[in-house]
């Protein structure tokens, strides 16, 4: 039987997500992987449109800004995530639901729980075969996006520290679903960690595929 | 103390449900009542953007749907019906939760407890102080619409019948906070059933305006 594998990427802007999937991707492709890349928001039209929708309406409080992040989610799961799943692709995605909850759960006014209840709701409870966290000091991080460090104000800082923090929580709580990377590595360095980490899972989880 | 008050029009389409809303908000006025005069979905720039996004976006699941409608109404009850009722004014809403159970969590994959808590938590629990349903058989609606009855396949009559009932299942559950008016008498006639039931509920509701 044909057998999907789910891979996200994690971690704030500026820790080197779409490198790395760009890089797993390629590695996967050559050899013979059937590879989807995708993002969230965004992924999808009506998530562009979604995404548009709440860079230029008018400002939404924290519940409506939830729920659209969750129907742009849910659709971004039914349309693409799942059927490329069942013809036994492996989907790479930047970011999902724990970005919700690390960012939406915190130092707002909803709570970590009522996030991830309607993330998990929106999708049917789909989780990632693997999260990698992308980890990296928030103050490295606005130095790579080009930000002055005056620019971010402390609140900013303790915003993305927490963040931060919420990551690591999950990967900590999460067991073997999840690998932690230390983002300020190089490159090539990190590549290979995800790689040793990622490709006997891959492999394993659609061996199906090979054998059968 | 000032102290709006919340009143919602539901039933289906054509069953007269903004020209009542319009009756009755004239009606308000030349009482000197500040009313507010809105709708779901589209009761909002943002809410009119996301039925836009309904309309013309790919085809969405149920999930996404119901995610939408409540983002929705949660930007409509915090950016308009709060405020508003917050300054005492009477709000009439064409259209609020029990339409999202009625159309949503029947004939399709959601359940009506899960439409019901997702807007209960959307609206922070906001619930109308009245709820007029505009009971009408879907037939004479359809014929109202303009419709040709064989242009309404059978599979539309039962489901517009279903709909039906369940408005009428909320207003037989939701005791005196529900009016319904059998919506196939004369525009006046139903008026005036709706002034009745209404205005001493208004009056009563907000005589801190008038008394303090």
């Amino acid at each position: 039987m044909t057998q999907g594998f789910f891979i996200v990427f994690e971690g704030g802007d500026g820790s080197g997500k779409s490198t790395q999937l760009g890089m797993l991707a390629d590695r996967l492709r050559a050899f013979g992987r059937d590879v989807v890349r995708t993002r969230e928001p965004g992924g999808t039209l009506m998530g562009r449109q979604i995404r548009q929708l709440l860079l230029h309406s008018e400002e939404v409080g924290p519940k409506a800004e939830a729920l659209l992040f969750a129907a742009d989610r849910a659709h971004h799961v039914d349309s693409l995530v799942r059927p490329a799943l069942a013809r036994g692709a492996v989907v790479l995605s930047d970011r999902f639901m724990d970005s919700s909850i690390a960012y939406q759960g915190q130092g707002r006014d909803l709570g970590v729980e009522e996030v991830r209840e309607l993330s998990l709701w929106a999708t049917t409870r789909l989780l990632p075969d693997i999260t990698v966290i992308l980890d990296l000091d928030p103050n490295i991080a606005a130095k790579r996006l080009g930000d002055h460090l005056d620019r971010m104000e402390s609140a900013g800082i303790t915003f993305h520290t927490q963040v931060r923090q919420r990551f690591l929580d999950m990967a900590a709580e999460g067991g073997d679903s999840y690998l932690v990377v230390d983002a300020s590595k190089p490159a090539e360095v990190i590549a290979q960690e995800i790689w040793q980490h990622v490709w006997p899972r891959v492999n394993n989880g659609t061996k199906d595929d090979l054998d059968g």
